[in-house]
């Protein structure tokens, strides 16, 4: 390949790690003497030609990247449309892409940036600009094809497997006179992974989470709350994990079923609120439940050392790929052991991951629907190993970064993007 | 004193560090050869006669009980009546004290049981039976009187302070195209100390939290709106931290003044749901909130060194204090310097502890009601500095412990607590 300059790009929610893969890219690249440019959030920035100079940004600055949650440079959600809707949209990032000696695209993200990021390869040969596009992958919903895991994921386990075990030891301390049934509602609006991995929790049988909702299993009040009395009857008191995406046997979102606002309208992320009315209301339990919401993907102090490992492998690997020549591919982690864990980077090609979602397999969930099997825990509790703690200043804060952002000079004209 | 057997029972809210201060508390006291007894779940455990065996808890156990959140002995939401009410339930707990030769007691918990803690040393002096009663400072609240601060306080707000800041790079990095808005609820029913706590997560002026909303002042809509759209349009987001115990104009709670449930009941512990609709309908945002109830206060993996260092300190105090004779006393935390900051123990009558509350200082709160002052953060940062992190096992998990509860042979009749 011609060398040229490398963009990069990250796209969608961000994740504990997600930095962790940008500060990968960079340190390779800088090896290599590659200058490495970043779209100010995401696609969008690449349309509008606002490229940051990461040259700009010290060594010190890019070490403490690797450990800074949130996505450094900005994400987006917005995707772009197929190029025979659109194609004026992807001239335009060729063009951009011409006018900066750009000659490599990375593009960090999930299932939409794959096929994005495969468009992107396509139209460039095809308008004689050819750049090598290497998607990297990121999601925190762990449903990326081909690869074994997703980088993002495993700190998002590993926080929910935490925050379930303390919560629950909390619980069971006030039990005797107070909160018997504690809810906490995980992020999966489509797939169970991370509620899955607050099954992570229990060491052993009977310890918490008593109860997992899945949202591939409908939910059936009276089973549940049967379940909830049991739990109660015999531990004292009992954990629930409930994914967002819990459904009733209708297919509507449990969380869109039944509460309303102050304003009448339907109340969102809210799936546990909705249970611990059942509970309240049908068996008369005091009740606590949580939400952390973003507090969960972007818990970088308890980031899972697998995890970071992975993210950081990503990054190097798309950057060495790169200047390999490879293009439309994706690195992926390949497991080839899980008793001892052990994990390899290889590429894959992107046509095989673009637009495909890896669903929850049945075999990791118990026959009643409410726990994981062994199978679930030998293949997600590697991904919840060790810890990457950041290091902490003197005030007792992380040392977290925000970077200059210094953006290029353009040279194009101004481009706007429309909805 | 006879060195008899002490007994040691916790109280109310567990904290993410009360336990700290139980393995002070068997560590010390097995260093000077005085047994010690627990009960289980709290002075209910008392009066019931659960009186659990820590010498059947082994060296290791104890070293883990140090790191392990909630209450390992159970706790309990239970306030004795005054003597006049209920002689017969004091007189209950002298005679299993007698039984059991118990000649120390502490207490573990907050205003109500410093207020236990006296009437028990006044009925044992009345009944013959002496009893070294010792009040041991424990609650997230920060609300008890003559402490300069509370052990558990220091880690709720370190945590509070972690999360907010990691929140917000991710709310910053989605805002362009997606999330705008991002709200967090907190506790603190009557008093914002941990919502101020939120307010350390700005190391500069312009630094997220953007708003923080303080039970001390009454919400008002409008200028609530105007700060969330000024904050929007300069930083491109806004982080708020809510406490749970806001309150509009005419004092109700705003967390019950609209949200119904499925059933039509007010919704509790849920301000944050009410101020995200409010923002969606007013302005027009894109939010998300979130809501961490007990994980905040049983974030172990993230407590602060200070604080932690200081529920140590108060249980090894409460012990030295009862072999020195003293009672009806509870260690305190005395500040010596803000910079460096420098504490020490002392010991303060109960009777000026029992049923006072301390307040968020007016001067702690800015003249605009939303941040807080340098005031403020001179006396909360230090609380929240340093790590005291637990070991964490081969599986990504910590090393909490569960402890064996051996409970001794019951000496006594039954014993039923009336409601």
């Amino acid at each position: 390949m011609s060398q040229g300059r490398l963009l990069y790009a990250q796209s969608g929610g961000v994740t504990a790690v997600i930095n962790t893969t940008a500060a990968a890219v960079i340190d390779t690249a800088r090896r290599h003497k590659v200058p490495v440019l970043a779209a100010r959030n995401g696609i969008i920035g690449a349309l509008r030609e606002e490229l940051i100079d990461t040259s700009k940004e010290t060594a010190a600055a890019i070490r403490a990247l690797r450990h800074t949650p949130g996505g450094a440079f900005g994400s987006c959600r917005y995707k772009l449309k197929s190029i025979e809707q659109n194609r004026a949209q992807y001239e335009r990032l060729i063009a951009v892409f011409k006018a900066h000696d750009i000659r490599t695209f990375l593009y960090n993200g999930g299932n939409d940036s794959a096929d994005t990021a495969l468009k992107i390869s396509q139209i460039g040969r095809e308008l004689g600009y050819p750049v090598n596009v290497i998607g990297v992958p990121k999601t925190v919903d762990n449903d990326l094809a081909v690869t074994d895991c997703c980088p993002g994921f495993g700190s998002v386990a590993k926080y929910t497997a935490v925050s379930v075990q303390e919560a629950s030891l909390d619980v069971e301390s006030m039990a005797a006179s107070s909160t018997k049934v504690f809810i906490v509602e995980v992020m999966g609006r489509h797939a169970g992974w991370i509620a899955a991995a607050g099954g992570l929790a229990a060491r052993k049988a009977g310890d918490p989470p008593h109860i997992i909702l899945f949202p591939e299993i409908a939910f059936d009040e009276a089973a549940f709350l049967a379940r909830v009395k049991a739990s109660v009857e015999k531990a004292g008191y009992c954990t629930v994990v409930a994914s967002e995406g819990l459904r009733n046997a209708a297919g509507q979102f449990l969380a869109e079923a039944g509460t309303r606002d102050a304003f009448g309208h339907a109340q969102l992320g809210g799936v546990a609120p909705v249970l611990a009315s059942l509970v309240k209301q049908k068996l008369g339990y005091k009740y606590h439940w949580a939400l952390p919401d973003y507090l969960q993907r972007s818990a970088r102090h308890l980031a899972s050392k697998t995890d970071a490992d992975q993210a950081w492998a990503v990054g190097k690997a798309a950057v060495e790929y790169a200047l390999a020549g490879k293009n439309a591919v994706m690195p992926v982690i390949v497991r080839t052991s899980d008793a001892p864990y052990r994990w390899k980077i290889e590429p894959a090609p992107l046509d095989k991951i673009a637009n495909h979602e890896k669903k929850l397999p049945k075999s990791f969930i118990t026959r009643d629907g409410y726990g994981i099997t062994a199978a679930a825990r030998r293949y997600l509790e590697p991904l919840i190993r060790g810890e990457d703690t950041p290091k902490y200043l003197k005030d007792g804060l992380p040392d977290y970064v925000r970077l200059k952002k210094v953006l290029l000079r353009r040279k194009l004209a101004p481009y706007t993007i429309a909805d």
